[in-house]
């Protein structure tokens, strides 16, 4: 089945938001094992969305629009997709209900903007769709041809729990058969060097397929099957789950859906019962700042410092200054001197240490921009590692903070498990 | 002048990569005057990809195709372009040349792979635009009807080098009035309460057009004038603009476009040689990091200590135990003993420090999620402000650092300027 995605706004259009709704629906639509061969922006006009929607009708099977349900003049993308199926408005009693409690949750029933009853206004014979963070409801409609168009409102945070709780299990209703899939997260490696590594894989696949997503310093991999059974899936993804955890086994840092990296590692370390500590130059806090990210956190990072001049690694992390003169502050020897610092100024089991050159300036022929060495100090002992990423300093740092929580993960279950 | 963007990729369609190129492309057609009505992403399929050219050149000007111009058999935006303008391809000796030169400065011009010589085919009669930073080549050609398309690579560090210098030029000369822009940076204030301030400026508008791009704790807002000269431009901006500062004025921390909020910040204490040392709580090294992004940051940032837990608190910033017990963690004395704790451990002129609830976890009735005390001391005189900010866990903590970089700037002009 094949689906069309139509982003409503002229806020889009004027680049004043970037579209993450679409990669997000796009990316769902894959998962589900549905075709998407257009996905159309177009702004808050009638006659302009009116010829948007005719057209996808006319080579797709499932229309989703995202935006212009909102309560102002400007959105209309109900009022048109009623037009183009030849349908109707009517009140939905159960959405004013819906909104009238929303607002009183809020506190403010007094204040009901009068507006905000358009949004319970829905097309004739359509599936209401629930908003918990929003007033504006969804929509599944269906025309005569049988061509069905879902709605949805923009706000991301409306949108994304809308669609995982009541259109992913409407669309996986919809197919013959159903997607089942795994996912497979790895880290430290770049996306063409795992497409290298499981080309032959990629190229014989069928069912299941195989789709790689980038993100930065990691890859994640789904492998995904159209079956009839969770069980007959779970048979036909084994063999491939086996063979990419056997190609990629020390770069996979989890299987959960869910998981992130930083979550990962807190994990790991609230299973040892371990503290961790952090000194960062050139990644200037960012470490810390993925750590503190996962709820709970504290748990864990007894502190860190950021010490990005040779003064502070000196004064706060005890590197000697014979160290820093004999072998520069991006060095094996400073890193060192960084992780064992911390650990004891901040009494940590698992400390971890950042150096390196972010650019644009500051590189040399001996030492380049992108060379970074990393520190971990775990049960007592320190591995030190040393990387040459590429790219721009944004990306050196966060590359350099992907492979730092890489070590701990690896120092962790080596030293602990 | 109409201008059509279409994407072309079955990456984007499959969700792999978001498409910010097309937010990028929007933002510069409006500063240029350019109206976009409709954006389109396509996979890479010959006969879909000639539809969507079709359907463009009947309804726009001038068409922006980014993507497909690899190497690769997939690549096929030139091929179906000159198909769809009924144009030959025809070898250009100059891009020839200039792959050449590129893999030469890479160091292999012995593994140049055969398949980069199709990059050297180019559609007969258009203008090549030279990649600084790929091998592809973008182009600009036009139709027998007059309608133009340019062609150009899809990463975006290909990309938008190549826009600014040879597409914006070009594009600014078809026009015949030029738009003139001057931009005000505003943070610490959001959107609704920006649009709420301009709005009788934004009914009023025509020409200054006025249009406001929110990014996390920031607005940015574009004065756009479309005159023939520059001059003229000025003194229809200058009356708007005057109008703006007034009504913004504590929240306006730049009026250059390139000025980031923490380069402003860095600015500031180079310009008044002073050094800054951060203490983090809730933010957890964000704002160091931040500060970190600016090339440079090293000659101000003394360092930083990201201390999570009391106990940190009482030992690196000498938080007394007395202060934690009775105001708590989150309070404007908690902030005040952080920020004059770290400013003596690292003997910084300026010391900022940051703590609060980000949740989800951690709320009660009196200590709300969100709620976030920061700290500044600048000329040892310590500013403690109390915040309360929305949303989600991340939001708040990215709010947190917005609010502390302007803290930061208004002390530094208020007791140094």
């Amino acid at each position: 089945m094949v689906v069309e995605l139509i982003s409503v706004g002229t806020e889009i259009l004027m680049g004043n938001i970037v579209n993450t709704n679409a990669a997000y629906l796009s990316e769902k639509c894959v998962q589900l094992g549905l075709s998407v061969y257009h996905e159309v922006t177009v702004g808050d006009n009638r006659q302009r969305l009116l010829d948007v929607i005719k057209t996808a009708a006319g080579r797709a099977d499932i229309l989703i629009l995202g935006g212009g349900l909102g309560p102002t003049k400007d959105d209309l993308t109900k009022e048109t997709l009623a037009e183009a199926f030849h349908k109707k408005l009517v009140t939905d009693e159960h959405t004013k209900e819906r909104i009238q409690q929303y607002f009183k949750k809020k506190g403010n029933t007094s204040l009901i903007p009068e507006n905000n009853w358009k949004q319970a206004e829905v097309i004739e014979g359509c599936q209401v769709l629930d908003n918990d963070n929003g007033t504006a409801p969804g929509l599944i409609v269906e025309n005569d041809h049988g061509i069905k168009a879902i709605l949805l409102p923009g706000p991301p945070n409306e949108m994304i729990p809308m669609f995982e709780k009541q259109v992913m299990p409407y669309l996986n209703k919809l197919c013959e058969y159903r997607i089942y899939s795994s996912m497979i997260k790895v880290c430290n490696i770049g996306e063409s060097a795992v497409e290298m590594l499981l080309m032959d894989l990629i190229d014989a696949q069928s069912n299941p397929t195989i789709a790689t997503y980038a993100k930065t310093g990691e890859v994640h991999i789904r492998i995904s099957a159209r079956t009839e059974s969770k069980k007959e899936a779970e048979s036909l993804m084994k063999p491939v789950i086996t063979k990419i955890m056997r190609k990629l086994s020390g770069h996979i840092y989890t299987m959960d859906e869910k998981v992130t990296l930083e979550q990962c590692v807190v994990n790991l370390l609230k299973k040892y019962n371990l503290t961790l500590a952090a000194a960062e130059s050139l990644t200037g806090g960012l470490f810390s700042a993925r750590i503190v990210n996962v709820p709970g956190a504290s748990e864990v990072l007894k502190g860190s410092f950021v010490t990005y001049t040779n003064k502070t690694k000196r004064k706060l992390l005890g590197v000697k200054k014979t160290t820093l003169v004999k072998h520069t502050a991006v060095s094996k020897e400073t890193a060192e001197e960084m992780a064992k610092g911390v650990a004891s100024e901040l009494n940590a089991d698992v400390a971890v240490s950042m150096t390196g050159i972010a650019g644009p300036d500051g590189g040399t022929e001996e030492q380049p921009v992108g060379l970074v060495y990393i520190a971990c100090l775990a049960k007592g002992k320190v591995t030190v590692k040393k990387y040459q990423f590429q790219g721009e300093r944004q990306k050196i740092r966060e590359n350099a903070v992907v492979a730092a929580l890489d070590l701990v993960r690896k120092c962790v279950i080596n030293r602990y498990a």
